[in-house]
């Protein structure tokens, strides 16, 4: 079968692969759309966070065309959605609660860094019965694959701060995660919530997804702008979902929050030793600011629960959608699109 | 001045009593809105939660227009809401946590239980700093009234639930109250709302705050009904805003809620020696069904946060107000509209 | 292979069974020591939560025999424990957080419900990786039989309450089960605390557990002894391990806790349709006296944790163990003993 | 009256100053015991938090010698403990739950910062209902004077982690308050508790208060050394209570943190512009270690839960009094005695 791989360290292209096979608690899915990610290109060109040669893609919406002998709820034929996060679900990390971090820190991330991904003609999915969702006919391609990442990636970044009704938010950047963390902070019963972005196609979904506020980086120090639009008391949440150079997207959320406030962060940090933390705005150690920062929870639970907003229209993620193609070869297309970042992109999709 | 008070039990008529005068730190504050609740109807025909022969009512948006000499944050003139709790907040119960309760159990609740409630030309309220907020300008009376215990309350049905995304909650009975839990829920990232009721305007309102499904009691057990609908596994949340004779709101929302889930009271049960758990559905004491209930949060800081959902359209309070009354004397007639409920009616709401 | 069974409703008795196969997962162990417990007892006397014909038995250290080919961390020889519940690990209920209920609610618990328990020559382990802990040699047998069922449940009682350093605590039942929450409510920090009954060696266990003060039902209601003792005031945490009769240990938690405090109950409730709430005491459903009640948790993580407080001497269970016997054939005495609890019995322990 | 006051950066010695007035909700109080703190050092020859000048010392238990008209608990000859936090009770953050931060982040520390200290004859407690608590005669002055600061910021560290029974906590820095946070880290329930420190008496206060593995700084990394003792695992707590340079302790609390752990700070970091998380343990952003720090919580109840630790004899803060002086005038000796930290001291307290 044909897959759209990581070449080499800064190549990506297509490949020829045997057609998996699933093992017995396992499936073999068909793709019926992709998702194209940062972290995608983040892989390809900064350097994997596993091995080189696998096939891209991590966020997929399919058609199950084979199942293991043990698998109890999926059959052939089914519409799934299944998680960027695929995680192996008998671990000590998992009863520990941290399904994300089983068998290792970040390892519940298993597409493109320790197996193939999803921008192939058919993906393996392990553990088919824990870690795919049945898609529901009424929500359309576009919407559904975003209930791989950025819905769960964004929404993350609200479910780590303990918000409270009518708290003010800041989130840090508008790519499609921020905009489905601004999503979540209203729908988490944010009060204010101001978003920091530029680019034209983001601050307009931005207002729509909720946010009251918009600033730019364009126009001075965020922090500062935040302090000066709350009369200088600050957000009780920011959310980290941009900034990643030299941390500083981290470094301005810690500013701008409140004492006892909580900084949450859904950013990846790819380069740099160390991420800085403000040590007078931070208290001097004591100011009670909780920094936090995770990778999406995944699993076939929380996908229906995600699910659910969508199919009750408590959200609508396919306005992030704004490049959709059609066909898998054009996988390709989308790929150098999201490299490039034009003013008018949120997400390209790929529709089979 | 004149106000209107509970006689004596079973009584309700006007009264004459002078104007209240300001302690050091409290205010005077003469309505511009009050609203009519259930609790007060109880009050005078069950029996008060205090001493007979208080003024009657604890909703209320009003100017402020006398202050003590160490009030800071407010002056005569100002506009302000002011929650249905007051309390004192120099206490130890405040330093556990639990302001609600400063000065013994329910003990924030002063209006018509220790002192005067707010039917009159001018009410007294105790720590303005603390228990008043500014009214910005764009909010209307008739939603802003809402603010002091509408929101508070029914929103407070889902602070107490541990309530993740996408979860299905029951909201049992929706007079005002139950319809802020449906919007709050909605607010809070619910996916399914399943709401019970059965009058034609709090039907129509419950979908317009987020409800999925309705049922009612008048076809049949309403755990029985969740269980169909839920294909047998039930809620996560069950808001109890309702059902109070016998307990039988909370005993079905044990009935219907899964184990691990969490079922909150914000409804007052004024009769009865017991309450009833449901000894199997609660898991014979093992099923971690965890039941709460409490006294709505009050103070500046949550009547900002609150006052922040309405400023931003979160929510919309104001088709609470089915009944809009203009004139202090009508305070009879929303009186008596209350104590009899007719089908269109939700809450009637005087303007002075 | 022989196995103490119950033989029908009322009647316990020696059966021959054939000897347990693992399944993939699974173990096959031989005990090397079993703990008798009050559910055993109900079980047998009262009915059974599952079907009739079971071997008996939830408690028990062994040495694994034999497992299935997919099992990694365990092999015949090691010596282990075993929780008293042992789920499915793979179900949506694990990924909603509660292996308690994993499969329906309290369907974590398998031995003599669906499943052989451990009075027998071997007894048979569902995901071993998963249910089993390795058990450290420099812990005796008396004392390691504990971490099956009598530390995770009396510790369970005090992990339900949100209690904070100091707290005032009563736990209402002094046999094995309560004597453990009342060492848990040391262990996590409890200033006083309150232990209620009334047999000697249950009396002096919760002395050298860590209790301050000792009240007895024989000596008039407990709720008024406690608010006696704390000045009217009341505990900030109450735990139910006795008092099931009537529900009335809930009953009398519920009053004696004060506003805003926790109860939490980890007694078996065998009768009655309904457990009562006391009303008044629950502050008319808004007292925030959350009500907390759930099946001890499992799993190799949980049971790891607990030989950790018992290796590193933070608690030592074997003097529960007050009648220790040889030989398997002794499960009889034991069983009669339990049922007929002497005063000076609070465990009895068979070594085989 | 006489006080041992900051002169200027740099330079500590005697001033006299009139008596303190309290105002209606006040105190004054005359020492009975002070503690020598090393923030008072850091004050001095660092910098000073707030303006120079002040009296020194914030950690005291006394007599009350003056009440203003207002107060109601507290009266003329009564012994009391005061904490080293002292907020204003009446404000919006107190409201928001941050008493420590009531008026600004850090804003509850008053003694040395807004206000002279309690080394002097008498001292000024504002606000004596809400923060002073009486001190029972059985608890001996050198472990009561630990109830101000040691107790409540070394516990600290313990409340800020999210830590269940049996988990592995490691302790950066054993100084008393990381003392206080191994005694807390044991009565929290944790299994195995590693030290991080070097003086023998500190290393045998270590010991005795609970912790089972004691590592050092002298012997290299100590992340590493943590890493190399679990297995490669680590630990689920990590408490920061000293490596306070470049932030260094903090560094390698997030180094030997598990994914899903917590790193609670209560040190005092008083240099640097940046505080510094390393990248790659952190998970590039994603490893859900939760960074938290804060000032330690104050008022009446706290300190009573605190006192109540003390007289139930669940901790004995009393070993920290290495050193003990007698009289007013020793307090210099003290002080000089904390600059020099010789390895046989833990903590100096002055008896007046």
């Amino acid at each position: 079968m044909k897959g759209f791989a990581m070449l080499k360290i800064g190549v990506a292209g297509w490949v020829e692969k045997g057609k998996p096979k699933p093992g017995p608690i396992d499936a073999v899915v068909r793709p019926l759309a992709v998702g194209m990610c940062t972290s995608d290109i983040h892989t390809v060109y900064d350097g994997p966070l596993g091995d080189v040669n696998f096939i891209m893609g991590h966020e997929a919406v399919g058609e199950v065309v084979e199942v293991g002998r043990e698998v109890k709820d999926f059959q052939p034929g089914d519409r799934i959605v299944v998680g960027a996060i695929t995680p192996d679900w008998r671990t000590i990390d998992v009863q520990r609660g941290w399904h994300q971090h089983s068998g290792g820190m970040l390892a519940g991330f298993k597409f493109t860094t320790v197996k193939d991904g999803v921008f192939a003609e058919y993906f393996h999915v392990s553990d088919a019965d824990m870690n795919l969702a049945h898609l529901p006919n009424e929500i359309p391609l576009e919407a559904a694959v975003m209930l791989s990442d950025m819905i769960p990636t964004g929404f993350h970044g609200v479910e780590l701060a303990d918000m409270g009704f009518g708290m003010t938010v800041c989130v840090i950047g508008i790519g499609p995660i921020g905009l489905m963390s601004v999503a979540a902070a209203r729908l988490r019963g944010a009060g204010r919530i101001i978003a920091v972005g530029t680019r034209q196609a983001c601050v307009e979904a931005a207002k729509y997804y909720g946010a009251t506020d918009i600033i730019s980086y364009k126009t001075g120090d965020i922090a500062k702008q935040v302090m000066n639009l709350t009369g200088g008391i600050g957000v009780d949440v920011a959310i980290v979902a941009g900034g990643e150079k030299d941390g500083e997207g981290l470094l301005q959320a810690i500013k701008m929050t409140k004492a006892g406030g909580t900084i949450s962060n859904v950013a990846y940090f790819s380069t740099g030793e160390t991420l800085p933390i403000p040590r007078n705005e931070w208290g001097l150690g004591m100011g009670h600011k909780t920094i936090k920062g995770g990778l999406m929870p995944a699993g076939r639970y929380k996908l229906e629960r995600f699910i659910d907003l969508v199919r009750y229209n408590r959200v609508d993620p396919s306005k992030l959608a704004t490049h959709v193609f059609h066909g898998m070869k054009n996988i390709e297309k989308a790929w150098y699109l999201m490299k490039e970042k034009p003013a008018n992109l949120i997400k390209p999709v790929v529709i089979y």
